[in-house]
């Protein structure tokens, strides 16, 4: 459910000192408090109206100018947030108020306070990480899933958050033409997942449900065969399409058999790229699918789709963004979305490939390109010189160690670049190493 | 991450039939496509702006408006959704377009498909479950935190979400009046978690770290020396304020001394009544917390903080909202909200109470009411009683089986009840009874 918060005792070494301030910090509230409380007058409480249409609706639009006015200015924020550790205790309120505070006031300390430490994932500067997509469609779909704030942990707590989920990823699957045994309807079904972590807990125990068998979890065939003469018993197999530092594709088709010669679960983690997979030029990454018993894969990554988790009960009725998002921009402008940033991500390799400086380290697949300054100089300076570009606040890029090898990581897959934000980037990079170059 | 789909391939049987539907439901999609491809033309798609600021604030203001048109008229609708299942497919379109649909088309299938199918969690006359209450302050952090759509996995990937998250806890935290063992500005901290099962695993995993004994879970005295005497290990014990079936409160200190004689970890599972103790009238029932070693609270159930989760990896800035919430409520209005739900409460307590056909079964702590008709007639008939009231669309209960005592529980503490809607829904138990005293 939303919120569990959980407080933890960590130490007690200080227990004495903090009793001391505890008294004096927790204790100062009520005495505030009943300050307060004569101030405020038990009138206007018995008015206080959470949540009336028309203070609603005033209110929330006053938030969407606020947040339109935002992307109208996000390129003139620091991409990545520049702030020192402990910045915002000391600019916002310390204690919880005990009157209403105005949506103006509270507003105002969100752009002078907040933003300034956000590192701008919805900036179209933003090559770090996978993407985090957001757009309006996701946005309207929030806005009523959060406005119903329905809890469907069971089908009559609200039946058609129930079949939207089932609709929804029906369509889902369709797109990435998933063979019929995956969708509702054939013989499978999609699960909505908190994240990719909590699907791989769930298919582990799935594959051990039926297979009733040890735990296991590789990838090849000699390390199956080893395993087996040690007296294990393999049970289950992950393939990955599109990994995290490189967005390299394991071959589906090939696992498939090993996992049918050995009887083990296969899994697909298509995570990155699986809604990419919508593209036809792109589908192929999936071949082998049919020989898979699960797969799954994350919209909000590149899917134009608001980040949000599933919850292990209660369940908001999330679906309806997924569902808003594939209607509103449908498969030609998700398709021309995905199609589009790889144009980009090609655009970039050709720069990288044409500076005789920097080399491309693995082949890019889908619209992440990994690269570096060939090694001409240590590690840890080039480590330095991406902090330096990060540091800039003009781009925000990561890295990834492959093989040993220390990668930049380009990831083009944001909602908002456009071509000369990747040209932009890829001078500023130049910028930099030649700083770095004239400097050694 | 958010909607990490799962898909299962659950059965093999159909395998043939399917593969050949498949053929045809799959397939079909891309043909689609190439009709609708000319239609829309590559220029449309090179105009496709997913999140630009203009169209941005005139479609967010549009669902702005359907929002609150919705909440003028929640009265209006069944509370509990009387669809039959499977009823959506039938309504909805069954394939995902290809082309962009008009936000106008889709919000009139939100109102004449999806609305008909939700049980309405936020009508004043939604008395099951415990509620889920949303406000505008809810909805307002809501928009926020999805519009910036940062994931806040760690410091640098968005700074003030991990810095808000601290400070708003330590909020909560002082509301309730917890130790500052238990605080980050002490020697403790909060976290948020996805759900109270994830927090007691969390805290389950902690305290096997923190002991380096054998899992054990209980309650009693006796048990633990029974179990102590068999070789088993005792490690955890789960202190409840506000059970779900009927509200029930745990002796937080008296457990305290079992925990602390056996060594146990404490844990205090507040999920439901944990915000009720920011008013100080209620605080007694956290007394003894300072024993605890853990102590968990879902705001969303009664704290007007509308639904979320927080998510293992990528998090979202759901502080934002609890944050937003406490400030524009702030104290004076929260304790009243949760005041007035419980003056509400005693109210249709003492309305059960003056009825002699009905009895109250547990004594009322917070602003539930566990009461049933006096068993002149069979479990099975009063259950279909239950289902009598549900159905009528003018309230919703729930029910909980109490020692093999079958009770119907009131749960009061939505956003937006008011003194009628009690009073309504003891008019309509009343009616619903008496047709069936007369039947009988």
């Amino acid at each position: 459910m939303y919120h569990s918060h959980l407080y933890f005792k960590t130490d007690y070494l200080f227990w004495g000192l903090y009793t001391l301030l505890t008294r004096f910090t927790v204790y100062d509230i009520p005495l505030k408090s009943i300050l307060y409380f004569d101030k405020m007058g038990s009138e206007s409480r018995k008015t206080f109206l959470p949540l009336d249409p028309m203070s609603f609706t005033n209110e929330s639009k006053a938030v969407v100018d606020f947040i339109a006015d935002y992307y109208e200015n996000v390129e003139k924020y620091p991409v990545r947030s520049n702030v020192e550790p402990g910045y915002l205790s000391t600019m916002l309120p310390e204690l919880p108020p005990y009157c209403p505070e105005s949506l103006k006031d509270i507003l105002k300390n969100v752009n002078d306070c907040i933003i300034p430490g956000l590192t701008l994932w919805q900036s179209p500067n933003f090559f770090a990480y996978f993407q985090a997509t957001a757009s309006t469609a996701g946005f309207l779909g929030e806005m009523l899933c959060s406005d119903f704030n329905v809890v469907g942990f069971n089908w009559i707590s609200s039946p058609a958050a129930t079949e939207l989920k089932s609709i929804v990823l029906d369509w889902m699957g369709m797109l990435v033409k998933l063979p019929s045994s995956f969708l509702f309807a054939g013989t499978g079904g999609g699960v909505l997942h908190g994240s990719t972590c909590e699907a791989a807990v769930c298919v582990l125990a799935a594959a051990r449900e039926s297979f009733e068998r040890a735990w296991w979890v590789g990838t090849f065939r000699i390390a199956i065969e080893d395993d087996m003469k040690s007296g294990l018993v393999p049970l289950f197999l992950c393939a990955t399409v599109g990994t995290t530092p490189t967005g390299a594709v394991d071959p589906i088709a090939e696992l498939g058999e090993v996992a049918l010669k050995y009887k083990l679960w296969l899994h697909v983690d298509s995570a990155y790229a699986g809604s990419a997979c919508i593209c036809p030029e792109l589908r192929h990454y999936l071949d082998g699918v049919e020989l898979a018993n699960s797969i799954s894969m994350n919209p909000h990554k590149w899917f134009l789709t608001n980040m949000d988790a599933v919850i292990p009960l209660s369940r908001r009725f999330r679906a309806l963004k997924l569902w808003i998002v594939i209607r509103k921009h449908a498969l030609a402008n998700l398709m021309y979305h995905i199609q589009s940033d790889i144009a980009m991500a090609k655009c970039f390799e050709a720069l990288v490939r044409k500076d005789e400086r920097f080399e491309v380290i693995v082949p890019r697949k889908f619209a992440l390109v990994c690269f570096r300054l060939k090694p001409k100089m240590k590690e840890d300076e080039w480590n330095w010189k991406l902090e330096a570009i990060n540091s800039s606040g003009r781009a925000f890029v990561s890295h990834a160690v492959v093989g040993g090898i220390y990668v930049i990581r380009c990831a083009i897959g944001a909602t908002l670049p456009q071509e000369h934000h990747v040209v932009n980037l890829w001078k500023l990079i130049q910028e930099k190493a030649q700083s770095l170059l004239t400097e050694n």
